[in-house]
């Protein structure tokens, strides 16, 4: 049985020590930045049914032509710029409260799979136990430093009523900081009505404790719902992250300079709509982008293509000055929990990691292009979060690293592993990963030859089997739950 | 079935265009170095066995106590100087011919492994079938720029006939440049002297043609079979590799500081006597490091610490100015082409080539710790080679690449699936694998849920089924075949 850390053990939040990775020199950044520009001037930007939207950009000097609005070169750059480099996201556990931006890097669960897979009992609608469970397991992970948003959809619950749940799930069963519902200005308010029932309406109002998903409708248009529930937000001081979904080819042309300058044009301009109602407000640079077979029309993920573009808009986002969401994560195309699985991901997490991503959304359990939240690819997810967060602490090169004595106690031709030197170290020198096995062939042939999704299954089942509720005061906690209730019973179910 | 690219598609050979990223800082690296010196001036290597290299470099300078030598600090890397920093490496067929060093990137199959797995047959001993069959795999691949040396043993055969066979089928079966024999100084000079009779004496005299594999006895040991053969390529002017070989904590102190420093004295060491013996030889700084679960003993590969060890080599190899072959590669300890040997596998790539390794041994293949080759794991990691290579292009932030005729012929919310843009450049935009699925999940349910390793099998084998052997003249061909006859009628076979 794999063993796994548990949350007591858990570095609550790592930094990174090693350097980004610069990709694109600066002239390259400077092009990309010029066309954001071209498209924000030439095409614009359409908010449609979002008056206020339109009103606020008027104010501010933007060209607005019925629902479109465009821009002088360097406009919306300038409007980021209230837009905190760097800001503290609270978490209900104050150990648990990260910071965005800097050298900093919060890595969360998968968002949005209507489905949820496990080796035992296949591919199926995700419902409010698989929700809960995930939340569970990252808050039991050392390598998940925040709950994720809807990080699978509760597909049983009514469509008008499931942030309520959601909402109340990451507040009771974590103590790690989450993101709030947005599928309608009202559903924003209510998750901000918990939040202050569970942190206080004044600790909220002064403080960022929750996080807005906020999708553009790519290519260049913000819909009423999502430029609504991100006004509210920003209102209330809560993060919003504002992220563009572009399929090269697709919702923009099909090259990664093409996507990463589209990318940067609707980001800016969500993030200048949050200044412009409450300057100030903690913002998130986000993206959501990715390649497809452009025969076959099949969305890929982790594609080289892909990766360069994730990179790119680290650097882009650096220049920019506000924390960086990262379109990579463990993020694949594949069916199943496989090789292919593992090379999609592995490879779209070096991209997004080395080139200074800050918050990593689908860090985990993400399959089927996002269609899926698979309980053993999670789990072997977070071993690479893991090996991940320990590599970008980089390594000592002091007196003790390069262990003199160990060479002096030995010679040429004999073995280190009874040195002091080792000794000293053995136990902390190295990563330990919990599903991978390193063993012998014969020995894991003989204890059943399981693939490492196999293994994984022990593990998740472990952590869900050991998992402790955080602490809450019994007032917060039926505060949080009449709410609920009294919201619920107020409306009539809606299923779309 | 997958479709795979045949060899006359293959981009010969591919440079770098990105940068390559610098793990450490210039400080940390010299301290590195500073510990190489004290290991040498300390400590020392030991030539057992070898009074001509114990000879040579007492001539040099050296202290030399009995079979060991020490070094005042920088004498070895003065001695590395006459070291080209860029040479090529000449091919049967000119096209085939690669640079090492500079800018340039040269991927490699797999090496010594002693069994082979395929899916349908399982785990067995590797034969000389075997070995072909990886010689023709790497020459169909356009991945693959290089056939290897010992890419797998054949077992079947005595081991003191081994090198005979191996080259045969290097100069027979591709036209891509190879490693000889290494296991005696007798057998390294048959590797020349097949060589000669390939490539002519005159031409073989002024280029490198082929590559010595010569290991360190790590720690601080080189045995007179590997420092002889180093010393026959030395003076025939072709290619010798040097790679320490330290598990950390084993080999060498536990730490990433301590094996980069030892590894960096190690291999100066031999890549000076190989500038003794024949100054301006060409050499490479290699390496074969790896890290350890301190607790089991089990060997550990894709470990965040020896991907730092990895990327910290490159660095120093720079430094160094002489080429360096990566101790990473598609490296790991897993037992089965699953998710764990490509999160292992992907990550160890990704340090090696992001921190600009010029050589790679080991990127297809290798399962176990290197005990197997796995055909299916070849191919899959061939796609992924294919998708580095891809990365390491970079890509164009010229007018063409933005597509603005593209914003301009559609507009806010629109499709650019039929842009001309898109039209002009769909066929060639992205790179795609052979083995990776993106399809929706019925269809793949479908088609019988076939993980990736399970669709690796259809490809490997449609690939020798398509392979056509490379042309050589019938006198040749005849000279080959005919000293391979007379060495082995020649010599008793020996097992052993």
């Amino acid at each position: 049985m794999p063993r796994h850390k548990s949350v007591a053990e858990a570095r609550p939040f790592m930094g990174r020590k090693v350097p980004a990775y610069e990709l694109l020199s600066e002239k390259a950044l400077a092009r990309i930045e010029e066309q954001a520009d071209w498209i924000l001037q030439r095409i614009g930007v359409e908010f449609r049914g979002d008056q206020v939207a339109m009103d606020l950009f008027g104010e501010a000097g933007a060209e607005v032509n019925g629902e479109r609005v465009c821009f002088e070169p360097g406009h919306v750059r300038e409007l980021c710029s209230t837009a905190p480099a760097e800001f503290q996201l609270h978490a209900r556990d104050p150990r648990h409260t990260v910071t965005l931006g800097g050298k900093n890097v919060v890595l969360m669960p998968g968002y949005g799979a209507p489905f949820v897979s496990d080796l035992e009992q296949g591919r199926r609608y995700a419902t409010l136990e698989d929700f809960r469970n995930f939340v569970k397991l990252s808050y039991s992970s050392p390598w998940m430093h925040h709950s994720g948003g809807t990080v699978v959809e509760p597909t049983d619950v009514p469509v008008n009523k499931r942030h309520l749940d959601m909402m109340l799930a990451h507040l009771t069963l974590s103590t790690k900081p989450f993101m709030g519902g947005v599928t309608s200005p009202e559903r924003a308010q209510d998750s901000i009505n918990m939040a202050r029932l569970a942190f206080g309406q004044h600790f909220v109002d002064r403080h960022a404790v929750m996080q807005a998903n906020i999708n553009v409708n790519s290519p260049l248009i913000y819909d009423h719902t999502m430029s609504g529930a991100l006004r509210v937000y920003a209102e209330a001081n809560q993060c919003v992250c504002v992220s563009p979904a572009i399929f090269a080819g697709a919702m923009g042309p099909l090259s990664p300079a093409a996507v990463a300058a589209q990318t940067l044009a609707e980001a800016m301009v969500g993030i200048a709509l949050a200044q412009l109602v409450r300057p100030g407000c903690p913002a998130v640079f986000g993206s959501f982008h990715s390649t497809m077979n452009l025969r076959s029309g099949a969305l890929t993920f982790g594609s080289p293509e892909a990766n360069m573009t994730t990179m790119a808009l680290s650097q882009l986002g650096r220049r920019l000055g506000v924390p960086v969401r990262s379109g990579g994560g463990q993020i694949t195309a594949s069916n199943a929990p496989d090789g292919q699985a593992m090379q999609d991901s592995v490879g779209a997490m070096w991209a997004t990691l080395l080139s200074g991503g800050h918050q990593v959304w689908h860090a985990a359990g993400w399959l089927e292009g996002g269609l899926v939240m698979s309980y053993e690819k999670f789990v072997m997810d977070l071993d690479h979060c893991g090996a991940m967060l320990t590599l970008l602490q980089g390594f000592d090169t002091d007196p003790e690293a390069f262990g003199q004595d160990a060479y002096l106690e030995t010679g040429p031709g004999e073995n280190f592993l009874s040195t002091r030197h080792t000794l000293r170290h053995y136990e902390s020198a190295n990563f330990e990963p919990q599903i991978s096995d390193a063993g012998p062939y014969e020995t894991w042939a003989e204890q059943g030859a399981l693939r490492a999704d196999q293994r994984a299954a022990a593990c998740w089942r472990q952590m869900l089997t050991d998992y402790q509720h955080p602490k809450m005061n019994t007032g917060t906690r039926t505060a949080l739950e009449d709410f609920v209730s009294e919201r619920k019973a107020a409306m009539p179910d809606e299923w779309y």
